[in-house]
């Protein structure tokens, strides 16, 4: 029997986080494109937090958003909270995060997908990858899915997140699947394999869900969301979806001695799981054993939608026995009857070591085969949308015969986020954090559409509708220092006055009653621009000075001891290798472009 | 290691139609009950159709509202677009259906699980069952679920629709799993076996789902709903929600040509499946073969919801391979450019033959284990949920020591059900039909809170809300006939006029405008029990005698061929058998109550 042959420019698979942007960008470009998924009822699923944003995270879903990508979109539609977080700290770290209805934003992206031109959305599962090895280097030429047909494409984007040989742990008892309910894959990890390609190991874990019926909230603190929601996508102009709290409660030494008890029974530490897991997004039983002196940790209680009794509890996240898990409740405040409807597990899975791509997320040994997503060593939703999109768009521009695009270091996260991964690779499941930026001022989300809009117009990647806006938004700036020009307070120009600490917008409104047709949103990027001129200024110009000194020498016996704000771990790993160049130390692994841009401020500051 | 241990009433295995039922009726009689479930994301969920209702299944519906179920308020809330059927004939046929929207069925189901006080909802995949064979016959008492632990319960409810040993087929590609998407179960399966059941296969088939967006609504015939939609439940005054239509297209003879080519590889003719599927809902290759003569088959195109584009296209379930299906849509008028988004495929699933159980659905061998559902033997969302809600029932009513309860045929369709299923089995998938029924007259869809809510109170079965509007309902309809009575139209007493072909209750409110205070629900019971009166009495008469002549004797010589409305079917196994009394003749397989009837009545009439 022959199989039955699909025709396409694109095939991505996998309709996760990473998946769903890559296709819809590659359809954007114009690409004829598949998204093969193994069940159409989870595409665009949240495997753990119903939330979306955080730091660092929520830039990337703007940049996303300012790039025409679903994320922004889809939780302004579906957010049962926002929250804007580190108000009170300088616009860069201002981080926006909201709460999803969980299925409600995973229906939306499902959507938005079947509504997609040159986009088909097909239930397949994938079991092996078809390479054409006639050339020189070996190039895809589509992959095999279950029940005898083949999707024929030259290009390929690879988004199969925790799925590929997955193993869930609670406790003792092992299971294979990607996740809850749901089951693995093995053929393509099979097929990495014999094309040559490392594979490793990587961990994480999901927290027990409750039934909130079954909560005590008289007991808990309540956590509400912020009065004046701002949204994700800079095409929402307001927020008006259905706000609802979020309740906290803490562990204490009952529950910590809990697991110290049961700690020979966590996978982690009886040696059932040797892979790393994600540092920062530690299991409870981890931040026991890290954080010894402290006597209790904060949970959230976030509720999964509007429409269900299921909470999220944010926190806990844990694989040791159901029994301990079970007993562990019964000693929280507030939780003490609560049903668990779902147990906490950890899953071991399959990745592959991201130094094998290029930038553009294209592997450097097979022609045509895009990696993005948790497959290639990141945790976190944000963090796969953004590498979807990358990966999507450039597939799609290498059918169309055109260059590959990758924003820079100092135009998004995600271009940090790229680069980091091709660079350095990573030794646990890499999530974005502002640390990581080192022109974190200049990607702020409030400007992502300044930094990325044009550039994502030429690609092709946006709609009308948003060309328009971005423009009206542009115009209104210009609008803005315009009329600031224009106006004198007391002789000062106004551009100038409202360098004041104390001057503020509205104050100026008040002095030229013309700047209040000026939209917040433009209002904004004036006042920031004027208010951060000089750290803005600044930045660009270390910018440059990077661009210019990356070659630069380092002496041989260079005191890495003096550059007090270095991490202790590129500290070490300078005193270990001593580089003699500045371009050498950036290849260090596990050294970021953050620390050299201190090495260089250093040997610059000289 | 221990297992975990969970002690509780009543366990429900499978959150399907029949499990939630099962567990939510258990919960409402105070059984502390568990529902076990593989994936929490699939409570409730329609594996084929999204419709509720339908002839003969709508009034099954209305019963389990009637006795306090789900079903009826689920569908209420989020159906898409409702039509009563059979609507120009007398009250007996009219039978309610709806277009559900999926998801949102799905949600509002786990939801209201979620909500139900002594029930808890956990996601876990049963592996066998635990049976204390110590007494004088073995009895349940509880189930091993992955990952070493254990629910003890003395009595449990089985409900794992198509999952037991489940193989998926599309054309020669076989794949294991009782759902597009999701695994299959074995372990229950070897428990039955080990247990000494009986264990049989079926097969099922769902059709294609496409993509709206690739669909030419232009060349297509639009059907709408009802202008005045009508809920199912008993608790729903006016239907809310927002309606949309479905659209009609048609197979041809070239369609039929290229199944007709391709009949060698359908499982069903090639040999590769040998179990028996539902008759009454055949696939496209079977319609083609036993309607050869038809020249074209219609096909119903059913949106999936308001929120995605998938659409479900009623009348063409097939399990022809892939490229077949392709092609398929390719001929038929506005479906030529359609996208496949899932291809139809054909289910092989063990059930066990229900005669294995008492009419209360408890196993004759095993006590205190109950089976309700598909894996019956049964097809269909509302025979599952008829079922469970009587398993269920009767689960807690045997924990609480209280007698069992089960409606007879004369009182419910679900009566008919069960009696159909202990009493003969069956050799192909049971879907209710009104035939099936002998007293239809009385088993309305209008009237199945008066056959069933007092009932389903004194069980303890229904909420404070549904009694009160009951006890009004049966007010109204008594203060009905009171007026009528009061009411003198030129003499005649007004019941007495309503009897006219050519009055209407409208005429009766303007002789006596008192009677507009009567609610349309209660108005409509008077109007009938008047209109019909002659119908029901006689067929209440029939109830009586046929009690009383069950074991009256047919003469040897019996012509069958004398009773024009017999079935085909029946007249064969009858004058095969040549049973020579009625309760003989009740016990041949395949022959239902109705054709039982249908002798009786005509040797009465000698
Ligand atoms: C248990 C768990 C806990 C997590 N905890 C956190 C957390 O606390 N914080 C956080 O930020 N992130 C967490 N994550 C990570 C987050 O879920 C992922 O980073 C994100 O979902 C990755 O997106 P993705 O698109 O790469 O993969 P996914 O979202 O996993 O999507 C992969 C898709 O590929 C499909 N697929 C797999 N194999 C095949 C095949 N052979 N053929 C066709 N389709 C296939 C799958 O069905 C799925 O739709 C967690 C993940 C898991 C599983
Ligand atoms: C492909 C297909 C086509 C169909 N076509 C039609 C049709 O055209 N018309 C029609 O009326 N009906 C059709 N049906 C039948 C209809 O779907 C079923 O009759 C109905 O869903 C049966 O309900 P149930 O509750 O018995 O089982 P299901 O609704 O199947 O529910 C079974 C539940 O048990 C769970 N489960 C299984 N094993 C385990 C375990 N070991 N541990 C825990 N949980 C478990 C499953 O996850 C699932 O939630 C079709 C079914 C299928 C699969």
């Amino acid at each position: 029997m022959n199989a039955c042959l699909y025709y396409y420019d694109v095939i991505v698979i996998g309709a996760g986080h990473a998946g769903t942007e890559a296709a819809a960008a590659a359809a954007r470009l114009g690409a004829k494109t598949a998204l093969l998924t193994t069940n159409l009822d989870t595409v665009g699923q949240m495997s753990c937090n119903p939330a979306i944003g955080g730091v660092a995270k929520g830039q990337i879903v703007r940049e996303v958003d300012a790039l025409g990508g679903l994320m922004g979109e889809a939780i302004d539609a579906t957010a049962i909270q926002f929250r804007m977080l580190n108000r009170r700290k300088g616009p860069a770290m201002h981080s926006p995060r909201a709460q999803a209805d969980k299925k409600a934003y995973q229906q939306f992206i499902k959507h938005r997908i079947e509504l997609q031109d040159n986009l088909d959305l097909r239930q397949e599962t994938v079991e092996d990858l078809i390479i054409d090895e006639s050339g020189e280097s070996p190039q895809v030429a589509g992959v095999r899915v279950r029940g005898n047909a083949e999707y024929r494409a030259p290009t390929i984007v690879l988004t199969t997140g925790t799925f590929l040989q997955a193993i869930m742990h609670t406790g003792e008892a092992k299971t294979a699947g990607g996740r809850g309910g749901e089951g693995t894959t093995s053929g393509i990890s099979g097929a990495l394999a014999r094309l040559g390609f490392e594979v490793e190991r990587f961990k994480t874990g999901t927290p027990p869900r409750l039934n909130a019926r079954t909560i005590d909230y008289s007991k808990l603190e309540e956590q509400p969301g912020d009065d004046d929601p701002q949204g994700f996508s800079f095409l929402t102009d307001k927020v008006v979806t259905e706000q609802v709290p979020c309740h906290i409660t803490y562990t204490n030494e009952s529950v910590h001695e809990l697991i110290r008890a049961n700690l020979d029974r966590a996978p982690m530490y009886s040696g059932q799981i040797n892979s790393q897991g994600p540092r920062y997004c530690p299991s409870i039983e981890d931040k026991v054993v890290r954080f010894a002196d402290k006597s209790q940790h904060q949970l959230f209680l976030e509720p999964e939608g509007h429409d269900t009794q299921e909470v999220y509890v944010n926190g806990i996240s844990t694989s040791l026995p159901r029994d301990v898990q079970d007993e562990m409740f019964k000693r929280i405040e507030g939780l003490q009857n609560a049903s668990i409807m779902r147990y906490g597990y950890a899953v071991e899975y399959d990745f592959c070591p991201p130094t094998q791509l290029w930038s553009h997320l294209e592997s450097k040994s097979v022609k045509g085969l895009f990696f993005a997503g948790q497959i290639n060593g990141t945790t976190g939703y944000e963090e796969a949308a953004g590498q979807g999109l990358i990966a999507g768009l450039n597939a799609a521009l290498t059918v169309a015969g055109k260059p590959t695009w990758v924003p820079s270091r100092d135009q998004a996260y995600i271009g940090v986020l790229v680069d980091d991964l091709v660079t350095a690779g990573t030794d646990e499941p890499y999530r974005m954090f502002t640390s990581r930026a080192e022109y974190r001022l200049l990607l702020r989300q409030d400007n992502a559409d300044r930094r990325l809009t044009a550039q994502a117009d030429s690609l092709g990647l946006i709609s009308s509708e948003r060309r328009e806006r971005f423009a009206k938004k542009l115009a209104d700036i210009d609008r803005g220092f315009e009329l600031l020009k224009a106006t004198r307070v007391a002789d000062t120009p106004g551009d100038v006055y409202l360098r004041r600490p104390e001057v503020d917008w509205s104050t100026m409104c008040q002095v030229n009653s013309e700047l209040q047709a000026i939209e917040s949103s433009a209002a904004q990027q004036c006042l920031f621009d004027i208010k951060y001129e000089g750290y803005i200024s600044r930045q660009k110009m270390e910018v440059e000075k990077a661009q210019r000194l990356a070659g630069k020498r380092i002496p041989a016996t260079f005191d890495y001891a003096k550059i007090r704000a270095l991490r202790n771990e590129a500290r070490e790993k300078f005193c270990k290798v001593r580089p003699l160049s500045l371009d050498q130390a950036k290849r260090i692994s596990g050294i970021t472009p953050a620390d050299i841009a201190l090495v260089l401020a250093y040997l610059e500051a000289k």
